[in-house]
């Protein structure tokens, strides 16, 4: 089995390291093959820490740390062989209400970017985090670089279908603003995606639109539309908000803004249906109140597979690296899942995947507009 | 009470005249005092019409009608006093699939304009269509005009929310594109109209966005958050997609793209949880099947309020006149909702309040720009 290292912004989200502390704790204990760097205040994560695990704190330039935060540490700052729990300690946080440029100019000895650091260091192979997301965008763009060909990385993820199928969507809120040309790369990322994950040969992609016309909708999708038509995606034309889950498509693609609310109504939606206190919150009798239980946990149990929310942590498709962001408000079981993207993303190789379908695909076009 | 009468086109939507005509008939027998212009073919719609029904075919230049298609109506042109369903014939149907500014160019004659027509004559007080909603826009401001103050109308609809009250939304489509200026106005319009129809004295205002914090999303939601924070509407600030139903605002406004992809999503998801097809699809025993029937009707039951399908019938707000846009998919219980609408709106006198509080909002504004 081969190792995997992961770098996690220990700072980032609602909740900070009393998340992803014990998210990160649950991963070593189920991955025994796993190193994870937890980038963040040692005093505020190592009390977080059970008593007997390994871990060993990196020197820092900017604070000296206090002993007794090391005691159960090795000694030296080259962990030993069994230690796979690294606290990167930083200075900072970059905080949800700042602008994403305003972010990237202060983000020296921030959480995350040392985060992004060690995977551009080539010492972890993916990073994660729950912050800002601009600001992950912004950072992540600058040091780890977007693949050749692609403008603007998304955030895609995986939706689940009626037909217990999965969609992927992108982008979901990386970019408010496209052009055509981005949402055609994402089209074509997605593609690539849908493939390397699911295994489906000619991914059906679609863009989602305000009506199945071609008439309909902003310039910027009828545009993306005529290119798709015209090149190799299997691009199979609009489709609208009330198709969403159908399981029509395989890929489905949109601005980041779009992306954003559909997906947040969805899941505000399914949490509605799911959420045990919708309906108990009623004056009841005791037996409307059982029937009313009886009723929710028959829902999760029938619809509970279309929840987004039991899917988190979305990829920032289109870099050199795997940069994986969770949900803000993610709790531990859901960290723990974006744990396990990031996993699967080391495994499947997306990153070089997708550059070398890209290049090929370049390559093509290239030499298409050379025969002409 | 006041006698009402509302110009229905009778071609449009996916069913035309087999939904519409019956629709218009349930509303005549509903309501003694409305009378109805149904425009259209009256080949197609007199034999849809029960046997025993007084109507009136109005006489057309365009086209003659066979004479056996009057059988049932008054021989001459004015109808009599009991006839409330007039004919008004049409000679062509704005098609779906045909961009608004080529739809406004070619209306003559067709059913979405005569309709529009009628009430720009003031002989009807009120428009419906179920056609293309572009087509529909156009034409209502090229015919009807918009209020002083109003650069462009937008579709409007009461979305249901968790607490059992009623939040006013718009656009829901009508204007793919929106700059500031217009989100400001939907505001403004979309805050009277809470006023009017559900009594709320001092409306909250919020703008669906990516993010709660100052710095997200789009420029134009931004300037819009901006000009809204400094004038007199009750504005709370951003909602994301995940808080759509939980009643934490009176009004929502988007661009038309944003609101139109929402409540589809909304809809499509509250389809999948009501449809009893949803779960009786999968191959169960008898005994899950008919636990599974219960189940869905036990949801309907419980959800079915938050349907927004259940309130068919957006209103096209910032017009003098009163324009319905109903659903294009809507079958007759769902027109006869738009129908319903329609006499809401009359009975409230929309356009009139609308521009009244605008008038004095935008003196006021006057006033305090010549104060300074």
């Amino acid at each position: 089995m081969d190792n995997l290292t992961i770098a996690l912004d220990a700072m980032s989200g609602d909740f900070g390291p009393r998340v992803t502390v014990p998210a990160a704790v649950h991963a070593l204990n189920r991955y025994p093959n796993l190193t994870l760097f937890l980038v963040g205040e040692p005093t505020e994560i190592v009390p977080l820490l059970p008593k007997k695990i390994s871990y060993h704190i990196e020197s820092q330039t900017v604070n000296s740390l206090k002993s007794d935060h090391r005691k159960n540490s090795s000694e030296t700052d080259i962990p030993s062989n069994k230690v796979r729990l690294i606290i990167t300690p930083s200075t900072s946080v970059i905080s949800n209400n700042i602008k994403p440029s305003q972010a990237v100019r202060h983000s020296q000895g921030s959480s995350m970017r040392i985060a992004l650091e060690l995977v551009k260091d080539k010492r972890a192979e993916a990073c994660i985090s729950a912050g800002n997301t601009g600001a992950l965008m912004g950072l992540s763009k600058l040091l780890l670089h977007a693949i050749k060909g692609i403008d603007r990385p998304a955030l895609v993820a995986s939706l689940p279908t009626l037909n217990h199928k999965n969609m992927i969507v992108l982008d979901l809120g990386a970019n408010a603003e496209c052009n055509s040309d981005m949402l055609v790369q994402f089209a074509t990322m997605g593609s690539i995606l849908s493939n390397s994950l699911y295994g489906i040969k000619n991914p059906r992609v679609a863009l989602l639109n305000i009506g199945i016309e071609e008439s309909k909708g902003l310039d910027k999708i009828r545009s993306a539309a005529m290119i798709l038509n015209a090149n190799s995606i299997n691009y199979i034309g609009y489709l609208e908000g009330n198709e969403l889950l159908s399981g029509k498509t395989d890929v489905l693609v949109c601005d980041g803004f779009v992306g954003n609310v559909t997906l947040k109504t969805v899941e505000g939606l399914m949490r509605i249906f799911m959420s045990p206190f919708t309906l108990s919150n009623q004056k009841h009798s005791f037996f409307t109140k059982l029937t009313n239980f009886w009723l929710q946990k028959k829902i999760s149990k029938n619809f509970g597979y279309l929840d987004p929310e039991r899917y988190n942590g979305a990829c920032l498709l289109g870099l050199q690296s795997i940069v994986i962001k969770s949900h803000g408000g993610a709790n531990q079981k859901l960290l723990f899942s974006a744990i396990e993207q990031a996993i699967l993303a080391i495994k499947q190789n997306i990153p070089d995947r997708i550059a070398a379908s890209l290049s090929s695909i370049l390559t093509n076009s290239e030499n298409q507009l050379n025969e002409r």
